[in-house]
C-alpha cells in the first residue's frame, strides 16, 4: 500500500517514502526498542513494527538497516525527536509494519570545504543531517585553488600557507566586488579520525577528495615547486581568491607524482572508504602547451598530447590506489584520454559521461549539474541569492532520477551505485547560507535515491514536508529556503550571480 | 597539596584548578564511574576517587557537584575525550582523590547573539565548552540596535522585521567600511526552549537579556510606536547598521511598559532562570530632553528629570519581575536614579558600581570591561584583529579577581555573587572569529572564578594549558588564539580598531 494514498498511514509523513506501510490505528509507546539483525533482508533494509506490548520491534538486514530503522521511529516520534535536549518519549505510535530498504547503494551529499571553510562542528552538524534522511555517503571536496584543508603532516606547508586566502571575490563577474578579510582554517588528522568515527557510527562513509592535477593552486601557493615553473613564476601565485576553471596546473613530473603520492598515504590512512576521490575536473592544459619540461614529459611517456598526459596521471593514480586495495573516483573528464578498469566516474558535466562509462562497465556515480547541483538557484525569483546556474526547483529535484533515461532497462543500469547532490560553497561564506542552499531540497534527494521510483508524487512529497518534515527541519536548526522564498536576510542584493540560459541538457 | 607544586599531580593538567588532590602512581580504568549524593559536601562540589578496583567514585554535594566531578573524569581521560565520536576507556587513571568546590556560584559567560547571530548549532557548542570549563551561567544578549533574535508570539514583527539588517559596518571608524550583505536569524521559542533543557541537563542557567529602554532601535524599526515619535520620524529608522552608542530609544509611555511587560510574559515562559536581565545600559537621553511627550511624562510621575524616568522604567520592572518571583539583574547604569532592593547589579564599566551596590546591600556580578570583556584585544601586536578596548593578555584574565579590592575581607564582599566574561559580536562575524576572541582567555577566567584565590599561578596554568589544555580546546574544535597571535586566516589587515589607551582604572 502507498503511502501517499492510505488515510491510516499518510498520517506517518516519513522522509523518505519508505517501501510499505500497512496497519492502522494507534498503540501504546514505552520507550522500549528491540533490534535485531535478519540477513534474510536486504542490506540497509529494514521492518519496524510497533507492537501493542508498547515495544517496537527494528529487524535489520544488518546494523546499517537497524541503523536507518531507528530513523524511521524518530520521524514516527514527532519533531521534538530532533531536539537535542532530551526529550520525553511519545506515548502513542501510528500501529503499523514499516518495510523499507534502499533503492541505491550510494546516496551522497558533497560538500565543498575548501571554497568556504566549514569548522568540525558544522561537518558533524551535516553528518546528522545526512544520517536524518538514510543518506550514506558524505563526500569531502578538501582540496581546492582557494584553500588546502586537510593536514598533511610530511608537508605542513600545505597547512601553514594553503589554508588560508586573504580576500574572498563576492559574486560571479561584475560588479567586481570583494569580501576583503582573510578567510580560511582546516581539519587536523584528529578531526578527520574523529569526522570518519562519528560518520561511521551512523553508517556513513566519508570520501575524501584531493582534486588534481587541476584545481591545486593553493598547494601550488603552499609548494611553488609543484606548478610549472618553467611557464611562470610559481611562487609568485598565491591562494587564489576569486572563482572559475584556473589554469594553473600541477606540472607531471615525477616528483609531483611522488608528493602526491606522500598526500595520498596520509590520506588512506585516515579514510577507510574503500573509494578515494582524486578530482580529475577542470584542467585547462595551456600550462602545459607552454612547458618544455611537459612536453618532454609527453614524448618521454609516449602519451600523444596534454589530454593523454591527464589521462596517464589519472591512470597512475587508479593503479596506486589499487595497489592499496582502494578504488579511484573522479569526475567524469577522467573518461577522456581512456580510464582504468577499476575506476569509477561520477558524472557531473551531464548524464554523458556515466552512460558511457556505466556502458563501457565501469561503476558510476550520477550527480549531472543539470539536476542536483545544490548551489544552483532554487527559482527564478529576482531575489534568489547570488543566482548561479540552473534552476532547480524542490519539484526540480525531486523527479531526479539517478539511473539515466539512455540506461533505464537495460543491463548497464547495474553499474549506477547511486548518486549523490552536490554543494559548491564559492556564494556560500557560512552555515546558514550553505543551509540555504542545500535544504530542503536534499531532502527531496534524498528520497529520490532512497524510495522506489514507482509511487513517486511530488503532491504528496510536499503535503509531507508542510505537515511534519519541515517541522522537523526547524528542529534541527537548518536555516532553509522557504516555501516562499528568501527572508530578507537570506537575500545578497546587489552581488552578481550568473543565471544559466542554456538549455539543461542538449536534446539534439 | 597543591597541583602546581607536587610532581605526583602535575600530570592531571586540570583546569579549572581543583582545590585538593592527593595520592600518587596510577590505578587502571575498567569505564565504572559510580555516583551519589553527600549534602555534607559543597553546593557545586564534589570529591573524586579513583579506586584501585578500577572504578571511579564521585560523590557530589549536589547533582550538580556530580557533574562538575564528571567534568574532572573527562579531563583525566585525555584529550580524546572531548571529541564526539565514542572513545575507548583510558585504561589507566592518575590514583587520585580530588576534593573540589567553585569559589563563586555566580560563572558566567555572556554571548551577544544580536550584533551578529550565532545559530542554535552554535549556541549548543557553547554550553558544552562552558560546562567543560565548569562555568555554570550563560548569558543571552538577545536584543540589540542591531537585531532582535527572539521570537514573540504576540509581536511577529519583532523577527520579521527586526531579525535582519541590510549591512553591515566593518570596524570602528575610518575608513568606512561596510559587508553590503544583509545579516540576521533569530532563536523560535522552541529553539530556546531546547537551549534551556540542554544547559539545564549540564546544570547551567541561561539568562535572557532584553536591553531596554536604549538598544531598542530593531524593535522600534519593527515598531515604530515604541520610539520617540514627537522626535523624529521612528518609521524611517530601520535596524541598525552601525555600532555605538544610539540616541534613538524607547518612548516611556503607558502602551510602551505594557509592550514589554508582553514581551517579558514570554520571556519568562521560556526561561525558568530566577534572574532576568533588562539591559538598562547607554540610554543616551536627547530624544526624552526633546520629547514633549517624555517631559511631560516626567512631570506626572514627578521623578525630576531624564535620569529620573530611566529610574522609574527600571524600578517598574523590577517590581513586575518580583511579582512573578524572579529578579531583575540589570547593567550598572541601573544604580543611577537609584535602585529598587531586589535588584542584582552587573557591574561593567569598572568595579565602582559593583562595590557601591554591594555597599548599598545589592547583589552584585562582576563584568568590569577593563578586566574581562573578551571582545577587547588579546596583546598589543598590530596583527591583532580589529583591536578594540584594552589589551587583555591571558595573564591579565588569569589574574580578574571577582572581589573588588575595595570589598576584599569586608562584610560586602558576600554581595558578589560571583563574575563573567562578556563577548560582544560587532567584529566577529562567525564561529571562528568569536572563538579566537574567547579561547584561550576563557579558560582562564574559569579558574578565576572556580578556584581558589590562594595558590593562583599563571606559570602554572599555561604549563597545564601547554601540556593538555590546548589539545582539549583542539579536540573541541575551538579556534583559539595561538600563543604566538593570529594565525593569517585569524588577522583582519585593514579594517579599523579602535584601541583605548586611557588607563584601565582611575587610580587618582
Amino acid at each position: 500500500m502507498d503511502g501517499e494514498r492510505n488515510e491510516s498511514v499518510t498520517i506517518l509523513n516519513l522522509v523518505p517514502r519508505p517501501v510499505r506501510i500497512s496497519g492502522e490505528g494507534n498503540v501504546p509507546f514505552d520507550g522500549t526498542v528491540r533490534t535485531r539483525i535478519d540477513a534474510s533482508l536486504p542490506s540497509e533494509g529494514y521492518r519496524l513494527t510497533t507492537g501493542a506490548d508498547g515495544a517496537v520491534e527494528i529487524v535489520g538486514g544488518d546494523e546499517a538497516g537497524v541503523f536507518w530503522g531507528r530513523q524511521t521511529l524518530r520521524q514516527l516520534l514527532g519533531p521534538d525527536a530532533f531536539r537535542q535536549s532530551a526529550q520525553p518519549a511519545k506515548g502513542e505510535l501510528p500501529h503499523v509494519v514499516i518495510e523499507d530498504a534502499p533503492r541505491f547503494r550510494w546516496r551522497g551529499f558533497m560538500l565543498d570545504v575548501a571554497r568556504h571553510f566549514t569548522p568540525k562542528s558544522g561537518v558533524l552538524r551535516y553528518i546528522d543531517l545526512l544520517a536524518a534522511h538514510k543518506l550514506n555517503v558524505l563526500h569531502l571536496h578538501l582540496t581546492d585553488d582557494q584553500g588546502w584543508r586537510i593536514e598533511i603532516k610530511r608537508y605542513p606547508r600545505l597547512t601553514e600557507v594553503g589554508s588560508s586566502r586573504r580576500r574572498t571575490k563576492l559574486g560571479w563577474g561584475e560588479p567586481d566586488l570583494w569580501d576583503d578579510r582573510p578567510h580560511g582554517g582546516f581539519f587536523t588528522q584528529d578531526d578527520l579520525r574523529e569526522i570518519v568515527a562519528y560518520a561511521a557510527e551512523r553508517h556513513i562513509t566519508v570520501v575524501p577528495e584531493i582534486d588534481l592535477p587541476g584545481h591545486m593552486q593553493a598547494a601550488i601557493a603552499a609548494y611553488p615547486e609543484l606548478g610549472n615553473t618553467d611557464v611562470l613564476d610559481t611562487a609568485a601565485l598565491g591562494v587564489k581568491t576569486d572563482w572559475g576553471v584556473n589554469p594553473h596546473v600541477l606540472n607531471a613530473g615525477d616528483a609531483t607524482l611522488l608528493f602526491f603520492e606522500g598526500v595520498l598515504e596520509e590520506v588512506l590512512d585516515l579514510f577507510p572508504s574503500r573509494f578515494v576521490h582524486i578530482g580529475g575536473d577542470e584542467c585547462p592544459k595551456d600550462e602545459w602547451k607552454a612547458s618544455p619540461a611537459a612536453q618532454a614529459r609527453i614524448r618521454e611517456l609516449g602519451v600523444g598530447d596534454e589530454d593523454g598526459l591527464q589521462s596517464w596521471i589519472v591512470r597512475h593514480f587508479d593503479r596506486w590506489l589499487a595497489e592499496r586495495g582502494r578504488r579511484l573516483v573522479g569526475w567524469d573528464e577522467i573518461l577522456e584520454g581512456g580510464l582504468a578498469a577499476g575506476a569509477t566516474v561520477m558524472s557531473w558535466r551531464g548524464r554523458d559521461g556515466g552512460v558511457s562509462a556505466a556502458e563501457a562497465g565501469h561503476d558510476v556515480v550520477m550527480c549531472p549539474m543539470q539536476e542536483v547541483y545544490l548551489d544552483h538557484r532554487q527559482s527564478d525569483h529576482p531575489d534568489e541569492p547570488v543566482a548561479f546556474g540552473w534552476t532547480k526547483t524542490l519539484a526540480d529535484v525531486y523527479a531526479f532520477d539517478a539511473v539515466p533515461p539512455e540506461l533505464a532497462g537495460t543491463a548497464h543500469a547495474d553499474r549506477v551505485l547511486g548518486a549523490q547532490a552536490n554543494m559548491w560553497t564559492e556564494q556560500t561564506e557560512n552555515q546558514q547560507r550553505i543551509d540555504y542552499m542545500v535544504w530542503p531540497r536534499l531532502a527531496a534527494f534524498a528520497e529520490a535515491v532512497w524510495s522506489p521510483s514507482e509511487g513517486r508524487d511530488f503532491g504528496g512529497f510536499e503535503r509531507r514536508m508542510r505537515e511534519e518534515h519541515y517541522a522537523r527541519l526547524d528542529a534541527m536548526g537548518v536555516d532553509y529556503r522557504r516555501p516562499g522564498g528568501p527572508l530578507p536576510y537570506q537575500q545578497r542584493p546587489g552581488i552578481p550571480g550568473r543565471p544559466f540560459t542554456s538549455p539543461k541538457y542538449d536534446e539534439s
